[in-house]
């Protein structure tokens, strides 16, 4: 969406996901079933950058998040991340903590909407990898673990203690985070935590659904929703009223806002153009 | 409430929505049932001035917010609104934008409690109007549809980025915002958006209920409830605690205060005087 | 927690609440059951040093809190505090709400989990104390009122304008602290408001497990889950991901983390030590 590059290469080929795109919408697939797509220092490093690049291609209106197999992400991989911590020195771990938590920044800051699809298990930052995106559809046998404090760590991680109270309440979050225990996909969806619920043989669908509504539908709109909930977490009442303002100024200025008028008294559907 | 007034003077007539007063509530209905009682320019500005006067009367305890015929109101008018902002130039828009701001600044500052009846439809800035009342009662049949996207616009519009996630969650307000679809009533209250859920014939009895409860209650400590409850969502832990420390102390040397002890011990009702 | 120490001497004697220690679990049970519990001035002054010494002492991994008889709390005593407050000077209430409000801080910043057990009613200070723990086990029985605007007050008091909406969202916040109505057990916890529901025979059995788990296990990560929760209500998104990713990496370098991966490959429970 960022008509301004300079020197960098888009990147060719990403080696620690699978990634493909169709129609507006770049489908990233964590690939490593055996291992419920345990996540390695290459996989935050691929993700990290991906979510760099993304709006500058121009080709993706959505991004969707998915687990091969049976499992979404059971998060770092025991043995090649917290096996290899364990020899580090703090400048290292702190290289590597960091870098996870760009991750989320990049989720949260990118102007894309973020669909996730929970066939599985969402575990360690593969819960948080699902709590930091836009919309989570969970299939009925899916789950959250939260579970840092389990491997002998915070329960904060990745912006979890952050994110969470501001999804499910302080209370929630509270028992989340410091037990570690499996949450199932219906309780998570009482709480807040899951956009929409279906039986497990839905959730294609229903991802697809969501995917393509969102990649046809008013983009610019949708991305200036996401920016302003994520940046307006940060802001006062009255800094938060004067950016909707604004913004809302701008964009009654762009072709889609006038396309909406348009279309509203043919009494026909708008052609979003995202501009 | 506030004694302090200068040269400017009341306003008598309310051309852009009807008013009446009795017994410490005041009632504005949205009185355009056959357009859904959709705002125009004139209606955002009487709501912005009165809520700017109201307090300064020291005849209202209570707001009441409602709407006439189906609905309780749909928003920004397509075409004497949206149809307007087609011809405007930045400045304009922008100040157009800030007034709605203020409607929402002056529901969320006004020392007054606001309650609103949601008859029917509550959609675009009406949704927001009731989101940023302190209590929502909503007939079985009343809905939400924070619809901004589905006009070209953010779903980010008078506030609803800040009040929404503050309400039901980043997560659900995600949903809501970004989509912009309609949700009943029924669900609104599961999210924590409806104070209290009713049966259709049996709104306005509910309206009243509350609406005498809060004008005859100790209306200087709800103020004071509504006032600290809205300041602290901008606040840090420790000077909330300050706030609310140096606040209880001014209202131990009231006269409501020494009324309930007094009250308590003789084991009659007390006689609030709101001072 | 703290190995620091000056010359301070500990209290041997807390004369204002009963205190028990065992296995790492400090219980404070309130204990005037003929006033449902009641706070006098001295045991305000009781907790407030309570939670400054807890941590220094080393002998505690948790803290559990709970009323004698047949409620948890009913705030303050109406007539040691409320006709005792009438005579007060300025300066001496607000002595007296500051240190309210320094009992709620000490149990957000103290960095051992605080369960409360919830047997009645928890009223006034009393349903504060219960919003500021960690963890809210309820019997079926159990109920809350923050029912400060009945006495002439406001619903904001020792922070809980901060906490509740922090908890249940600010429209169910408004409800309860303006109009301080009794809130059932089971209503509360569709809120967000009780971490673990049960039949009031099973209450003590759920305290004693939950408080036994919270002992035993790694009690560091605990500890800085609880920290870095409480903390970040007040940081932005990247402050909190700074925060988070230095705070782990630390933590990577305790014997806990080193314990679990050994503990993980020898397919054996770990062997926490909380450092």
């Amino acid at each position: 969406m960022s008509p301004f590059r300079g020197s960098v290469p888009f990147t060719d080929e990403w080696e620690h996901f699978r990634l493909e795109r169709a129609d507006g919408v770049t489908t990233v697939t964590f690939d490593r079933p055996d291992n419920l797509n345990a996540l390695t220092f290459e996989a935050y490093a691929d993700l990290r950058d991906l979510l760099t690049e993304l709006p500058h291609r121009g080709d993706t209106r959505v991004l969707v998040l998915r687990g091969a197999g049976r499992a979404f992400c059971s998060g770092g991989d025991v043995n090649e991340i917290i096996g290899e911590t364990l020899r580090m020195r703090p400048d290292e771990l702190l290289e590597f903590t960091r870098m996870t938590g760009e991750v989320i920044k990049g989720m949260r800051e990118c102007p894309i909407p973020i669909v996730v699809a929970l066939n599985g298990m969402a575990a360690g930052a593969g819960s948080v990898i699902a709590l930091a995106a836009d919309f989570r559809i969970a299939a009925e046998s899916a789950r959250f673990a939260f579970l840092f404090t389990k491997v002998g760590l915070s329960g904060a991680d990745m912006g979890s203690a952050y994110l969470l109270p501001r999804l499910v309440g302080l209370g929630r979050a509270t028992q989340l985070l410091m037990l570690g225990d499996t949450v199932p996909a219906a309780e998570a969806e009482r709480y807040g935590l899951v956009s929409e619920l279906v039986p497990d043989d839905e959730l294609d669908a229903a991802v697809d659904r969501l995917a393509t509504r969102l990649a046809t539908g008013p983009h610019q709109g949708y991305a200036l929703t996401k920016e302003l909930l994520t940046r307006e977490l940060d802001m006062s009442l009255s800094s938060a009223l004067e950016l909707e303002a604004v913004t809302q100024a701008l964009l009654m200025k762009t072709d889609d806002y006038r396309e909406f008028h348009a279309a509203f008294n043919a009494k026909r559907k708008p052609d979003w153009q995202g501009r």
